[in-house]
């Protein structure tokens, strides 16, 4: 009924519905001029440095921190679900065989559409194989469970495509380790070690939400649709794969290769501040100040030491001095692409499978947020102006 | 970088955006108080009526009605694109599968959720065996031609799954077939009178686009963010799949049903109307007029005659009659899901794939959408407004 007042009122906005309120929510928050972003009331960076992936799921999920026993209780619950249903394992090889067949363009370009395309399909199957049910048929505990199913399977599903795409068997989860742990470990088939595991559980909790980027838009739009989960957060994958969302952690470590040597670090960047070019794992359209995430990660990546990691501080020292000569005023500093890169290659992720992890966190935040949308029961509907050519004219006899 | 200004300037809109111009668009308009939309400046009806559905789809994906031989040419092109490949042929069992296994309810609730699941798996595996990249990676022409693959295998696709979900084998698609034609024949096995093809050709036509709903919305956020065209199609599959979206022509279907014989007519609509209740095919978010869908629609059907449309026909005109005396003032007519209920039942097709009919041609303008949607180079990025409990709080020890 309300695109009847709709077309009555036509309401004007920036571009790309740049600061337009869509909506509430109880979920999280990004304060850029802060360098702050929280989940539900409490730092995302606190909750990385003091908690399991698994609590902070819970956080998102059920609105509060479990205690002990819950916590427990949830992480044992989730375990539980990582495992696949035998005919979405068993149609797991095609999946793998186009989307990386597809995925090398891709992947080059840095887009990891390949990756993502087979993550949307067998997400999508995953969906269909649990019978998951319109969100507005269902009550919210019913809703939770699905997103709950999805995203335990998430990493499962990841990490088969990925080593199928590599031509190695999939590793079947392991309900004994942490969410973060297993992760690593069905990719690799062996246990990860303890900093290791830490390190890219820290990574996931930092990176379940932050505001209301473009995938999680797009995971609520559906929702407001009434669609299934399955629905919802194929979307927000599709969505993610695009370049100028998900953009590619392994671009920051491009440029790390493209200097080489620390001794190269000074004119690679002059000439690229001189050019006019971006770099990429520097600016944020957020954050006034450091990305906070890039702090943690940094903090993160320092534990584990070496010269890699002491290669990546000393570009990014002399990235901030060289701007702040060459462009004063400008506040650049790194964003999450930058240290989140270095982070999952310290932990011995392959670049294609950057992405594919941010997605691994995400899909907690993008549940949390169909969960909240689907209690809302207005569609999500704005209109378009036409700008075409002017009056109707009458359909021209077949020439 | 808007964000940043987003951030500072925080605009308030209706709920669900309504009203809220999100792009200009030169692909159509409804002018809901006219009773009249377009494509391109064509009466979308008129076009219905006097034109084959691979002319209108031309016209969608290139801005023009093609000559004659463009438009042999364009048929021939497309008709091409019908058939899978391979490896998508061969993962279609399985998708078809887990789709029928789960769609059971949405079937029986009207959501379609069930075969607009397997939809949605089969599309992202075309997708993917395609190698579809990202939209902003590629020229206009590669994107529309990614559009068209996609579009014109969406009916073999569709009538595959269904058909694996009856335990019988898919239908090779047939070059000397319309679009429509070739529908039928891949649903059925059989090539269809030509009343019935262009019956639903007709309706195919009409069914291409209309406004800016939530499906249209989805895909051109998807394409915002430079994904692929699968990844925007899919993600506007699992719009549509949502029950205040894609809606169920089958409802009004049961209504007919429900109602029986003409006798009870008057008796159980006036007991509907008392007791509040919504009666399906009837009412519309747009128009204040008839739905000029509806009246074309109506038209198609009594071309067909006998008692089931004249018994439509007598409900549709005493429901109109009762509620002017029982709620005078309130202009109600039926809607499209009335008529293209009927029209689809007169073409043999079951109520099951009535919504992924609809599918069928809406993926034309979806897929318009996208290609317009990929020339802008603006991220469709609304913000939330955080309205949680209040000031960050430290997390707790564990307890």
């Amino acid at each position: 009924m309300s695109i009847n007042r709709a077309a009555a009122t036509r309401i004007e906005v920036p571009r790309g519905l740049a600061g337009v309120v869509v909506t509430d929510t109880r979920i999280g928050d990004v304060r850029g001029t802060e360098g702050f972003y929280h989940y539900r009331q409490y730092s995302a960076v606190e909750l990385a440095q003091t908690r399991g992936f698994e609590d902070v799921w819970h956080l998102l999920a059920y609105g509060e921190l479990p205690d002990a026993e819950q916590g427990a209780a949830f992480a044992a619950e989730t375990a539980a679900l990582r495992r696949l249903p035998d005919e979405v394992r068993a149609a797991l090889p095609a999946v793998a065989a186009m989307a990386t067949a597809s995925g090398t363009s891709g992947a080059l370009s840095g887009s990891s559409s390949g990756p993502l395309s087979g993550m949307r399909t067998a997400l999508s199957l995953l969906g269909a194989a649990k019978g998951f049910r319109p969100v507005y048929d269902i009550d919210t505990d019913a809703r939770r469970r699905d997103t709950l199913v999805a995203s335990a399977a998430v990493p499962t599903l990841l990490t088969a495509l990925y080593r199928l795409g590599q031509g190695l068997d999939p590793v079947e989860p392991r309900e004994d380790l942490s969410y973060a742990a297993n992760y690593l470990y069905m990719l690799t088939g062996s246990e990860p070690d303890k900093q290791q595991a830490r390190a890219i559980e820290q990574y996931l909790i930092s990176t379940i939400d932050h505001g209301f980027n473009a995938s999680t838009f797009t995971a609520r739009v559906i929702a407001s649709t009434g669609a299934d989960v399955a629905a919802c957060l194929v979307g927000a994958v599709g969505a993610l794969s695009g370049p100028l969302h998900g953009g590619a952690p392994s671009r920051a470590l491009d440029t790390l290769d493209a200097i080489g040597t620390p001794d190269r670090i000074d004119p690679w960047i002059r000439e690229r501040v001189l050019a006019g070019d971006r770099i990429m794992g520097f600016g944020h359209a957020i954050y006034r100040t450091e990305d906070p995430r890039s702090r943690m990660l940094r903090e993160v990546a320092q534990q584990f030491g070496g010269p890699r990691v002491e290669f990546a501080v000393e570009v990014e020292r002399q990235v901030e001095a060289i701007l702040a000569e060459l462009k004063p005023g400008r506040e650049l500093h790194t964003n999450v692409e930058f240290y989140a890169g270095l982070v999952m290659e310290l932990c011995g992720l392959p670049r294609e499978m950057f992405t594919p992890t941010f997605a691994a966190a995400r899909v907690v935040g993008w549940s949390a947020n169909v969960v909240e949308q689907a209690e809302d029961s207005k569609i999500i509907r704005p209109v378009a102006r036409y700008v075409g050519v002017g009056a109707p004219v009458a359909v021209p006899l077949m020439s």
